[in-house]
């Protein structure tokens, strides 16, 4: 019965199969499942609750850390399982319901919703079901590849539902770091001064009495499915790491830079790779995944210690981490995604970000979820956290879309996550604008020299002396302002007839 | 030569008149003033600065905490001396040439102009322009109503001139809390827990050598423009009242609430005005600005200490504390504003944040800054430092201006300035709409339920149900998004024939 997974022996009766688990979850109860960006998901328990719902139909409220893997928010939301769901989702089917109002998704930062939680402005947390590597001596639970929410989920819970994943090496005990805030009207600064700084306990401390059931599992994690770097995802590494060796040469930056965050996904991940060939030192990353990229930087010496909340890998690297944790073990550290993502820390720490904009206005205002203004592509994850507190906020996308039927630079943003306030920087494949201290008229300049697509510049540039005339501090021709999303929703494409014959 | 007002001797022979002062200011100079809505602002280089102009043109980038009194931005703007202007503003003359692209305006975060100065990432301060009221024994220059940026700017410039404001009390000395962050990369948490602690000195702390000029003044602060409570706004105070009554008695907030931030202006005075007469106690405000509203509540003993960056009060207000400041002194403290607006001091103390909204959309998008979304009023000034990282961001506004022309509660707002994800509670005179928890979907129905005036109600709903009959998770109409503002700019009202005739 694996001693050595569960240390508290009076806890092994209460090991049981994934489908007993599911009958403790009972309709219209609020679960929070352990899970960001594929990591550490469960891996039994979600299937087993959506073969249960097929003869007991029931609805939850599902919150996470971030992502699902294994498919889990396609089951649960095909079995009309998922009724609410928060803080974030990358699931087509899922996606598709949501658009369609027939799950309430709620989109929110991915540090808040355990603050939010905690100061009971949610609605409670009945059950948390947690990834877990072992269950420690005193009844904590040591998490696996990440830490996401499942710490406040286990603590806020009424029960706790754990699955030991053997698949996981026991190794994982001891790379992650458990903080929590302390509670208001008391809350202490968080003590986090550097990247590598461990704060808190290597498990997740709970009173054992709340562990309800355990279920053992035996499936690793489903793989990263990023691209590789290509043509136009180098250029626009190219681009940065041009600018952050001119920012060294000014004196505003040190070789070993600021502390990295990049969102998930294939241009970040081709950008930090791009930092492999860079002359920069003794990297430091303090974000809230790592990717393949951040491993190699780490294998390759350039980077020193990188700090998340999960790690999505592909299958190789997978494999190549955890046969290697003991050597990984020092240079990395997993803590829970509102420290990972804690807008006190990120200030202090004055990090570089690096996310990704699926459209970014003339102004520097950036839409980070919705397809053409109202359908939602993922959710803002952390980049909200990040972009507003860091030492220099940057986003990165590629020029056009669907082969050049959209531009992903337009002349008003359908949707705005993230405002011109908090984008200091902005690359395409064509260029890099540089937004700090300019003033929104100076920043549709550089914005259109530097990123939009030559397919669009004239069309973007011809909108914007339309806009000056008008007049205005941020000048626009508000019955035009969306003219290219409405003629892709009609027409399959952004571009007119105009614009395709000047090219 | 008032020696208690410059007690190192050696800086008497700076003495000199503010037109001498104003030599030292050059053409293509940085030059950072003192000066937080109206208070604390130089009260004669400015002017002498101006005046030297008509002569000797010469243009500046200022910087300043936020807003400046006595019409001096109107005056610095009308001779062509200010090219470029951050991070706020509210004058008429400045802003029709910000509009008009004659001047160049950065709407910034009021917690991060220092913070971009000491990153290196705006250009360097070469002259600060600071009114005291006084210099210590040690050269230290004790702040008057304000402090804003005074000290970072006085500590990074090259030079400082310094105002001494002889209509100041002495017994002002002793009210600031000089703190500022430590220098990366051994930034340390900023040791602030609660209200009313006190973490730094009480004065600037600079080299007296920067010290090149003293000038003396004797005009007291512009006195604050706020109207006093009506109807509406009132109604607004009793919506605020009763949801905040249930919040207590939910047990999700004691009956101290959490600690208050206003914005400044009428409606969120009249609010705070409204809690004279509610059953909290022990009330604290940790905010940026102190209206005549605080110090009646701090009067009345409901309020217990308020902590703010500047002071701006009506002529009888400022009067009654100036005369009383030994009173006033030991619950009362201004704060340099990176700190009183300092994301991890705010999202600590866990801030109910109450800020007003120039429009609101369906979805809880909030546009403080552009009018019609091209137009430049004053600036995000603080909102945004407070409503990111509050327990609670509250944003309030009446349901209609200009008699009805223009309604405040839109189908999508024009600007954005507050995501979604950063409100939490909207209210106008016609209820409160509670934002926690809810999918977009939801919201919009608790907006057209509770805010929206019903002259304006039966069209936003009508909208709202063809946006949700095209789908998606945050339901537009794209092309008729803006048909209200259209139609504003084409009338003069947002009103249709059709709306006018169904009211």
């Amino acid at each position: 019965m694996h001693p050595d997974r569960i240390r508290l022996p009076r806890l092994r009766d209460k090991v049981m199969s994934a489908e007993e688990a599911a009958t403790l979850i009972h309709d219209g109860m609020t679960v929070g499942m352990s899970g960001f960006t594929r990591a550490g998901d469960c891996k039994a328990v979600p299937f087993a609750l959506a073969e249960r719902a097929k003869t007991h139909p029931l609805q939850i409220t599902l919150m996470t850390g971030a992502s699902l893997g294994h498919d889990a928010d396609k089951v649960l939301s095909d079995a009309g399982v998922t009724a609410r769901r928060m803080p974030f989702q990358v699931d087509a089917s899922l996606r598709k319901r949501i658009n369609a109002g027939e799950v309430m998704f709620m989109d929110q930062h991915l540090s808040e919703t355990v603050e939010m939680l905690r100061n009971r402005q949610l609605k409670p947390v009945d059950m948390a079901v947690i990834e877990a590597t072992c269950i420690t001596a005193d009844g904590g639970i040591v998490p696996t590849t990440s830490v996401g929410n499942s710490a406040s989920f286990a603590i806020l819970a009424q029960k706790v539902i754990v699955e030991i994943n053997l698949s996981m090496p026991l190794e994982l005990e001891g790379l992650h770091d458990i903080y929590i805030p302390t509670y208001r009207p008391t809350r202490q600064p968080i003590p986090l001064v550097s990247v590598d700084q461990r704060i808190g306990t290597p498990a997740i401390p709970i009173d054992p009495e709340k562990i309800a059931a355990i279920v053992f599992t035996n499936r690793p994690d489903s793989p990263s499915t990023v691209l590789p770097p290509d043509l136009e995802t180098a250029a626009i590494a190219d681009h940065l790491n041009d600018f952050l060796m001119r920012e060294v040469k000014a004196n505003r930056l040190s070789a070993a830079l600021q502390p990295l965050q990049a969102g998930i996904g294939t241009i970040a991940n081709a950008v930090l790779h791009g930092l492999l060939d860079s002359p920069f030192q003794d990297l430091r990353m303090y974000s809230e995944v790592l990717q393949d990229s951040s491993i190699d930087l780490l294998d390759s010496g350039r980077m020193t210690f990188a700090s998340a909340s999960s790690m999505t890998l592909s299958a190789g690297c997978y494999e190549r981490v955890m046969a290697n944790l003991a050597r990984y073990k020092s240079r990395l550290v997993l803590r829970p995604q509102e420290i990972s993502n804690h807008p006190e820390v990120v200030r202090r720490l004055g990090l570089i970000t690096i996310n990704t904009a699926l459209e970014c206005d003339l102004y520097g205002n950036v839409n980070s979820t919705h397809v053409n203004g109202t359908h939602m592509m993922n959710g803002i994850g952390g980049s909200g956290d990040f972009a507003r507190n860091a030492h220099m906020s940057i986003f990165v996308t590629k020029s056009l879309a669907k082969g050049g039927d959209i531009s992903s630079i337009v002349p008003m943003v359908t949707h705005v996550d993230h405002t011109e306030h908090d984008v200091d920087v902005l690359v395409t494949e064509h260029g890099l604008a540089d937004l700090r201290g300019l003033a929104p008229r100076e920043r549709a300049r550089v914005v259109i020299d530097q990123c939009v697509s030559p397919l669009y510049r004239d069309a973007l540039k011809d909108y914007f002396k339309e806009a000056c005339r008008r007049g205005g501090h941020t000048p626009h021709v508000l019955e035009e302002a969306f003219a290219w999303h409405t003629r892709f929703r009609e027409t399959g494409s952004m571009l007119s007839r105009d614009m395709m014959l000047a090219d």
